[in-house]
């Protein structure tokens, strides 16, 4: 890897697969720590020590010293012993685990130590500040010029959050209608379940600090009218805490709608459209849309552009709903997309860009789709975007961002203007517009440290996911070209070809197999022989994790996909799943040619040993 | 300290107030970092290094490393100069910040090495295998025999998880009588609505998992008559979470019944019982009442066994509440009363207990209505338990535990027969039991290590958590003996003198001050003085925190504090508000009088200093 300019070179902020930057790690951290330490000592030089070396001497001192590092070697013990070995450059092929950024853990490992609770700024003066900042930062890279993040605890929280939002906002209407009527006046019911986002806040604008209180009072956190708001789509490929989210909120599983995915595994939008023209003949809210960037089995990209500029249309004819982006995992991919200034560059500028900061070895292709996707972003209400997916931050620091700082006072538990009184840049209580309360002030450390050392554009974050997507690509182009002679069957490997993202799923076949059911059951025990189940994971040479796409969710969309593997649509109505071995990509050392050759070599021999031992 | 037997001497578990353990946590964690890095080392030792010497060499990794390395001096610049000192022995009496356990902390650092995410167990062997150990341990803690426990983001996630619960489980036989009517057959709504967690569980083992599938999806998941479940009562004390809670479940404000306290600010159980007579007579159900133990503003312990035995009563009427324990602050306290076999120990024990593991160093006295408040936690259906509080782990580390395992499975998004398959004791997907998601393994590492060195009974937790109420009770007792002459003015410090746990809460009032209002001004600027407000915090002599008890949610309950301050009933109408300055008494380093009088003679002086530039 050589970079020019400002590109930042990952290959140092990674410990790595072989602990190549170990000992720099330690070194770092324990500078650091001797400064925390020496903080400690010097605050009022001359009071007294209350653990003497008296102390110390204590046969008691001495024995629960040792109980500690008794369990602390049972610690290490399980962790070894029971760990899979994903940080390989090259053998685990599999879930979300990756390396995780040395800043992001040596500031997480030396803030832990000063233990500041983030829920309120008395306990957490510094790193609340590292979360506002950590929050602009997001809302910047995701377009939202007047926008507002923060850090939650995962992206369930996240979306459940977003949830909260949607059901809010819609309410609010209905609320204007029964505290401030004049407000409203001659809006029908159906006007006021139309209302949008920016409408609401220029009403609440007008209001006084009490009535907005009182509006509040009467908005769905009262309990009321949350049957009214409407329908939650979502698509098929939808993340589970979607499900949790509409059953936790209230909203209720029977507001539900689910959108099918097209052949390519992105929602449908066109049914989307559809449906909602239905609804609304039928009089009945859209209270939210949600679009997956990086859906989590297949690492799609949902076409969010459309879905916005069908909300134009729409609105022209009095129809509103709220946008919700789950971009969990996707979502720091939008750095691909910005330029060293930040800037969000054309789609015709990409290809120089790519080439001018060194992000491909290889001829990569990222679709106008996508990039069209990522760019409509900004104009959605708010964005799930995980610090500890493609931020690669270490579990757990999921994300949020509100497309309007304003919108969290609807949301919030106290008026804002109590907080005025000798505020700083923060809010004095973040656990007031949050759903979450305590956190750790340690893991925004964690995560300004990434953000600041990697920048959210083509020359940190853009470089490290461009070789992400790399790697993703050349590894389909790799299973394409296996052919496993074993025990007299030819095996060949079919992956899905819909590189959207960093995901790869693939299924293994015999050739000549036309028993759909059998294939799934070879891809299962490959599975079980190549995964945290088998009993000696840290020899294993080839680890991977899997999915299966079932009728019930995924319905017709992967007919295409078996029919190239040789099944017929007969084949899917009678089995009506298909089982994939499936791969997040997040490796960030396969970059180099011979580094990926050397280990996709050596888990082809791995793939076919396995095979060996299944037929 | 002395101790015998196998009691923990906690002097060797904390870094503590001026480091004076600091140099062997940095070697401790030195040598759990060297072990991972010969794991990473030698997983497949024959397989390639992908950042080799020569690419350590490039400009560019060396420039980006020294990025990395300027954004975490930055780190280490804003923590020192942006923080607290909340971390010495004897000068920060405020928030509940404290020092941590070592082990808990070496733990986490170590184990962020590996991300594991406990969301599923494939993520997370060995880490969720501990979260599983930390449940039971402290289910055990809690005295819930069948009980099932999991570490939550915080506890506002715990509280609202359990606010799911009630929801779920009050809804639960609405959903029999439309789905499986013939298991309800003869109930009335109201019949169905008084319904106890017991039983539905006992209906819930006769269903089919089809039907119980069906079941769920009638139930207050569905959105469906959430409305009609009736009231949630909580007290005044009450966390603020409990707003959030009722708002995000969809159940609504509007259902929240608030309980005063009495003068000892402990929940008044027989308004709570009157208000339950009274709500039952207009046949408006209880959806749940919510206890507190150890609330965050005066520590206080509401009487948890009259709920209880007040519920059997009731039971026998047909009538049936949920009951949550809010435990979040106070809940480690349990280990108080367990002897080292950790057995609940009878109160007229307790004495010879702590004489017998060197718990107090002076003559503290445990008032019996807390021991049965902490004893009857086991009989209710839920409690929230934060090791990030008392159990002196780092944040952000919430619990919550519930009394049968089995009522998860009302609230899970996968029926647990789908995931018998291969799993462990540790279950596969803990994500579909509970609110949050991805979730840190290193935090369920971190309190394990806490749990394992430090014994949930007395002669761990309990010698620890017994030092802070000793120091507490010994503070309230140095508060009385103050006495400032400033400028002319006498001033004298007022604490509140109800010892329930380790919270103290005290007005500074200048002697002949009629002025209520005038007070409230005086430690206003106390405050001021002694926060993280003043710009030089690290060289301030005295720090606390501040607490203003309001008329509208304490109602009358502080007039018999203000009175004994001098101040009217009058006074209390026309100011309506008093502000006090208040200290979570977390230190575990005050236990030695030597040290408790160094300290306080200290802050004796710099209280006197301030009161000389305020009057």
């Amino acid at each position: 890897m050589d970079t020019k300019n400002n590109d930042i070179n990952y290959n140092s902020l990674f410990i790595g697969g072989k602990a190549e930057n170990g000992e720099n790690y330690i070194n770092t951290l324990t500078k650091l720590l001797r400064s925390h330490m020496g903080w400690r000592k010097n605050y009022i030089p001359s009071d007294i020590a209350t653990i003497t070396d008296k102390d110390k001497q204590q046969p008691d001192y001495q024995a629960t010293l040792k109980r500690q590092n008794d369990v602390l070697d049972e610690v290490d013990h399980r962790l070894r012993s029971g760990s899979v070995p994903w940080m390989s450059a090259g053998r685990y092929w599999g879930q979300m685990l990756s390396d995780t950024l040395t800043p992001a853990m040596i500031a997480y490992s030396d803030a832990m130590l000063w233990n500041a609770n983030n829920v309120t700024l008395e306990c957490s003066m510094a790193t609340s500040q590292m979360e506002a900042d950590v929050g602009n930062d997001l809302a910047d890279l995701l377009g939202y010029k007047d926008g507002w993040g923060h850090i939650t605890h995962d992206g369930s929280i996240a979306n459940l959050e977003a949830m909260w939002y949607m059901r809010q906002f819609k309410s609010m209407p209905l609320a204007f209608k029964e505290v401030v009527p004049d407000k409203v006046k001659g809006l029908s019911e159906w006007e006021l379940l139309n209302m949008s986002v920016e409408k609401v806040l220029k009403i609440l604008k007008t209001l006084t600090p009490e009535q907005i209180d009182a509006v509040k009072a009467h908005s769905s956190r009262s309990g009321k009218n949350i049957q009214k708001l409407g329908k939650v789509i979502v698509p098929y490929t939808k993340h589970y805490s979607w499900l949790k989210a509409l059953d936790i909120s209230g909203v209720g599983l029977d507001q539900m709608v689910q959108i099918p995915v097209k052949s390519d595994f992105r929602q449908n939008v066109d049914i989307l459209k559809k449906k909602i023209k239905e609804l609304v003949a039928k009089k009945i809210p859209i209270l939210g849309v949600v679009a997956v960037v990086g859906t989590t089995e297949e690492g799609q990209v949902d076409e969010v552009n459309k879905i916005v500029e069908f909300r134009k249309e729409m609105e022209k004819q009095g129809i509103y709903f709220y946008i919700h982006v789950d971009a969990a995992y996707g979502g720091y991919a939008r750095a691909l997309f910005r330029d060293e200034n930040n800037h969000f560059v054309e789609y015709d500028q990409l290809k120089d860009m790519f080439k001018q900061h060194h992000v491909f070895n290889t001829d990569v292709h990222i679709d106008k789709s996508v990039y069209e996707a990522y760019k409509a972003i900004k104009d959605t209400e708010s964005t799930t975007i995980d610090p500890h997916k493609m931020g690669y931050v270490p579990y757990n620091a999921g994300g949020i961002v509100i497309k309007h700082e304003s919108m969290r006072n609807v949301i919030s538990y106290f008026a804002p203007y109590v907080f005025e009184k000798k505020t700083a840049t923060a809010p004095d209580m973040l656990g007031s517009y949050i759903i979450g309360g305590s956190k750790a002030g340690a893991t925004a450390a964690a995560v300004w440290a990434a953000n600041k050392t990697v920048p959210l554009n083509i020359t940190g974050y853009g470089r490290l996911i461009g070789s992400s997507i790399e790697t993703a690509q050349r590894f389909r182009k790799f299973l394409k070209t296996l052919q496993f002679n074993v025990n007299g069957h030819i095996v060949k490997a079919y992956p899905l070809d819909n590189p959207d993202f960093n995901m790869v799923d693939w299924v293994l076949k015999i050739d000549g197999e036309t028993d759909l059911k059998k294939t799934n059951e070879l891809n299962e025990k490959m599975f079980d022989l190549g995964s945290f189940y088998d009993s000696r994971v840290y020899s294993n040479l080839f680890l991977t994790s899997h999915t299966i796409f079932r009728k019930d969710t995924y319905g017709d969309s992967p007919v295409p996909f078996i029919e190239k593997m040789g099944f017929t649509k007969d084949d899917w109505e009678k089995v009506g799943a298909v089982t994939l071995l499936r791969a997040a990509i997040m490796t960030p050392f396969l970059h180099e040619t011979k580094d990926f050759d050397y280990y996709t070599k050596g888990i082809a021999k791995a793939m076919n040993e396995k095979l060996s031992q299944i037929l």
